[in-house]
């Protein structure tokens, strides 16, 4: 819930500097909120997750009256959104790992599954405000996952409970997003070679 | 049918700018006319609708035709393709609701589903074509569908029939569209916050 | 296989020239490889074909391996990459038709998905990386598989085995594309309608 309002957030921001009207806001908000647990769902052939239940819609629509009422004051509180999207990573991450498990797949596949829940709202929104997507220069979103998934899976190998597997897995998300942030850590770039043409 | 002429036609239209060769217009036209059911069944894993029937494939082939053959007339003729394509958006905005009903779904998912089979075709043949989505900055296709699915519910919980509720609902999107034309109206934008950044 | 890495490396070296990081490089690279499949298996309700084997992520693994330790030798082997991307595309089209028409659809729904497989992998990361679909333009991609879609459907006419049907198809394709690069063929592009407008 604090996830989705923390993406919801940010994606209506984003789409603030764009001159976006309130419907276009609407929209970016939400698919950044649950644009990749719905590509999750399409992908694994699950019924969607956010038809079950109006609460998604609500919150999204909650976000935008908070970035219409209290847009000055957002931009000091980034520390707080922060704080607010790792957690919502951290979960969506989780939920991701165990929806696909649950469904049937080995850990590799769930290892994805979990980083396109948490990662790839954003991608979505980038390409609905039609920019490159951020976390393909910027990363740390999907390395925080896959590392994420990785604890998860030495949790579950040293036969840890659900609840255990998912406090590390979040933990371990939300630690690396913060030394991330802290330490400015990132992939290495791939370099541009100059004559390169499509096959 | 209609409708699929219609918005087939403005994709095409829209390439053309592009400079896209045959092969892109006649995607993007599809995209455009058949996108937002398509993303509609999707999300309901519903089978495609428009690999059912071929005639989804051979409209648009006619409306690539229409484009190359009567360039220079379509240009004047912007008001009769501005009332296919209202008509279309009204039976594309109904359809999506009354599958999304009868696949099980409440009415608000309904009502995000005829938005979504309206609307949304619009958003792909924009992604396609590298632009930012035009529904998202001068609306009133999402709004006007929204307005339509409130009216279907409300004759719904007056008891009314199955057509009353698909005409009632078509009316209002037609006539919302019309006025909005005539009046220039428009939801508010969310003015940009200059130092935004992404969490 | 071939198919995969060809079109991984395709995406990966695109990827490279936006400055992408090690993370986006090999999403970008594994969507061109595997995103005409995963399109064609969600529109047909199907389970990921890659879901079912970890090969594809580590063929992509593979690819950006070879991009970032062998970068400057990849410029001069332009014609390699060409014929295993021909030959992929070849592949992954037979695949596509064949796996519609086992899924009980007619065989234009196959020939369209044979597209799809073959051609949209390069459609996804275009939009990925936020350009206009280079297929859109400067096609044959999509010709050659139509094409090789149209001799898989007389030589099923004529009753021809299943591998008669595969081979005079891929070999139709692999044809065209290298006649098109031979002598420079393409479908003609629709020229801009200078005062166009969205309805």
């Amino acid at each position: 819930m604090i996830g989705t309002l923390a993406a919801a957030i940010s994606g209506i921001r984003l789409a603030a500097t764009k001159k976006f009207d309130w419907f276009g806001a609407y929209t970016v908000g939400l698919v950044t909120a649950i644009g990749g647990g719905s590509l999750r769902d399409v992908l694994l052939n699950l019924p969607l997750f956010w038809m079950q239940s109006a609460w998604y819609l609500c919150i999204t629509a909650f976000s935008l009256v908070i970035v219409i009422v209290f847009r000055r004051f957002l931009v000091r509180s980034d520390k707080i959104l922060f704080l607010f999207d790792s957690v919502g990573l951290a979960l969506f991450c989780v939920i991701g790992i165990q929806k696909t498990l649950a469904a049937g797949y080995e850990m590799w596949g769930a290892a994805v599954m979990g980083v396109i829940t948490g990662a790839f709202g954003g991608v979505l929104r980038d390409i609905l405000i039609n920019e490159v997507p951020l976390i393909f220069r910027k990363d740390f979103y999907a390395t925080a996952c896959l590392a994420g998934a990785g604890v998860y899976w030495i949790v579950m190998l040293c036969g840890g409970s659900t609840v255990a597997m998912g406090l590390s897995c979040a933990g371990t998300v939300i630690l690396l997003r913060f030394l991330a942030l802290r330490f400015n850590l990132g992939l290495p770039s791939l370099t541009a070679i100059p004559d390169v043409k499509n096959p």
